[in-house]
């Protein structure tokens, strides 16, 4: 049965009384705060010229690839090739130096906040039983690198594989020595040519070319710009956006989207839907690189959110030689932060309690190094693991569906209210 | 060990004795034909005045709902609470009446090519234990989307959860409700302005508007533009295309628009990356409706593919409701079909073998009413499970990565080769 208590609500929707709203300055004080914070962004300094491995003194001990355009791919192939054959004629036979891009091989350097690449190889001879297969494919991988450095045209890593299933026999064969080639021709895959499915959109105060069409991402509606699977036709960036606006998931995008948040606080608004991709990590590192403004997340107040944003600020193992390219430096957690349920007053109700899996995930994050960096995310980790409560951006919808975008982005942005 | 055997490939993809080139004639004379087929397309017939349940005489014996604009839902919603107050006031009590939406209710009519919900409908009163609960629901979710009427926004079905999430209890309560909205009021879900996260893209001939932004689809890079989220704010449709190609998957969608295929076949290029979403679906529906041409669907051979087609096609059973304005009638089958793999002489390691549940699924397939109507879909199915073998339609990059779009699309095209 409903019986009242059940029916009783934190707040009315319609109601003037909406919590915080009250607290809210006038948009143009807000405005000139924000204005502040981008110049200082914008002004050169240690962290618009981040720290490199040369830097570091580190570059002979760690290694990273790095963008090459298509013609530098094709001569370092063609170089690569020469000196194998050299190497035949002399009667040392073919052998392939790879560097390793196992666990034991990488290195978290907190200096530049990223997994990098130590500089540990391996050969890979033809004429021996346990590499000749390897060797093979990985002579395949870069000749068809080379034919797409030819035509000058874009393929997914499936192509690659059913270019030759009899020789790479299942993806995951093609997709490792594809990396392998990454390393060797020391370039990014995205250099390669091969791309990845796109699934993010972008929207809001952003001019950008894609592939020659010059794209203006206020006039896209609600449903906002697909982010290109091929960064390297992505260029002549224009905005006047204050900060980038990232957001973990498509419900809070819709509706930013929808409400025009952009046009209030001038912004980019950006979400992969989710898991990073490669495409969206790639674009939000040259959003910022180009356009030097801060970069603010919204993700869900649980571990999976704050892994997510690790992922575009540090990294993910598994492409760790990629880290300088894929990451983006010094993204804030804007929110919704364990902290906020309580100052927000988020009502129980539409709190969610930590499943045994999710405390432990928290608890791995915590022995995190880019975690560990950042008092104030070890803080607000530890206050989840401890309180056991998550919740959605969702969650703020208990206030109105325009909560978010009406009242709890402002006031954030006002109180400059993020890690 | 690496043999010869295994090295050797089916076919060269930079020789020019690329499979079947030979056999394309020049654009024109494609062109010229794919001209008279989408004319034939466009002048007015039963296929482009497509039937009703009225026509049939069913509208008493069969419901379904329609698209309306929000101030007659906002209207609708106040005329229904004007009629319970009265029924309270005289006595009555408060009741709604709920159409069934179960499966015992559901009707596949192969004049419409697609599922209907039967009459039977329900009474759920107020005062009554075992109804009290989904009553007051109901009466919340009405309450909610009157506020979404007077706002004028769009909201997700989680938003929607989350502003009562201590009556709701969980989404799947909110969710089952705001069906039987729809049913009550008879209008669709986006009609009540609940929206589900976007997932397609769309490029090529194409103009529309975007929530008064104007996009042109033949400018948008390879990225493409997202399909917009809710379809209402969707108009001004312009188009010179000759045809709409439906693609299952990101892969090959990439490829077609990086090769910027429209402008060699004049079309618009659309794909749900997978499983279709309500957006797309309601996307393909207006283009088609708006534009009158025909719709080719490339999908994988194997069951899922057709299982997508038939998606769009004819709809999805927990939404049969809906289907008038989900579905798009009429699409045809261009391929990859079971009989393509011997044509094009795909090579073997390329086709994969199918799984027992795949086999069960195309068993299934052969007994569903949409599938049993179209004698040439029957007969690719039979060799499909009879064959047992699959294949995805990156397999045709064995020929080279853009045989897809230079050689196996433009054949087909000119031999009119879909079902």
């Amino acid at each position: 049965m409903a019986d009242k208590k059940k029916r009783r609500r934190p707040a009315d929707p319609d109601s003037d009384s909406i919590p915080f709203k009250s607290r809210l300055k006038p948009d143009s004080v807000i405005l000139q705060a924000l204005k502040a914070l981008a110049a200082a962004e914008s002004t050169p300094s240690a962290s618009t010229n981040p720290l490199t491995l040369a830097d570091l003194s580190l570059s002979q001990a760690c290694r990273e690839v790095s963008d090459l355009p298509l013609s530098s791919v094709q001569s370092t192939i063609e170089s690569l090739v020469l000196s194998l054959t050299h190497s035949i004629l002399s009667g040392q036979g073919l052998s392939f130096s790879v560097p390793s891009r196992s666990s034991a091989n990488q290195l978290y350097v907190p200096e530049l906040d990223r997994i990098v690449l130590k500089d540990k190889s391996s050969l890979r001879p033809y004429a021996n039983v346990s590499t000749v297969r390897k060797t093979t494919i990985t002579a395949r991988i870069l000749q068809l690198i080379h034919q797409l450095c030819l035509k000058n045209i874009h393929v997914t890593k499936r192509d690659l594989f059913y270019t030759d299933v009899k020789l790479f026999q299942d993806q995951t064969q093609s997709d490792a020595v594809l990396d392998d080639v990454s390393c060797i021709l020391g370039c990014t895959r995205s250099s390669l040519n091969v791309i990845a499915a796109e699934k993010g959109v972008v929207v809001g105060r952003l001019i950008f070319s894609d592939n020659g069409d010059l794209i203006d991402c206020t006039k896209m509606g609600m449903g906002g710009k697909a982010i290109p699977p091929n960064i390297d036709r992505v260029g002549d960036m224009q905005s006047d956006a204050l900060f980038i606006l990232l957001v973990e998931k498509d419900a809070a995008y819709i509706r930013l989207a929808e409400d025009r948040f952009y046009n209030r606080f001038p912004c980019i608004i950006i979400t992969a839907k989710g898991q990073p991709d490669v495409a969206t990590r790639l674009f939000l590192r040259k959003l910022k690189t180009e356009l030097k403004v801060p970069v603010l997340a919204l993700v869900d107040s649980d571990p999976y959110g704050l892994k997510i944003l690790s992922v575009y600020g540090c990294g993910s193992k598994n492409m760790s030689y990629d880290s300088a390219n894929l990451t983006t430096p010094d993204i804030k957690w804007l929110g919704i932060r364990p902290s906020d349920l309580d100052k927000y007053n988020i009502p129980e109700q539409c709190r969610l309690p930590m499943t045994e899996q999710d405390i432990k995930t928290g608890k791995d994050l915590l022995e995190e190094d880019f975690v560990k960096k950042n008092p104030g995310w070890v803080e607000e980790l530890n206050l989840m693991v401890k309180t056991k409560q998550k919740a959605e951006i969702q969650a703020l919808s208990s206030f109105g569906f325009q909560y978010l975008s009406e009242v709890y982005l402002p006031l954030k942005l006002q109180q400059e209210d993020w890690l």
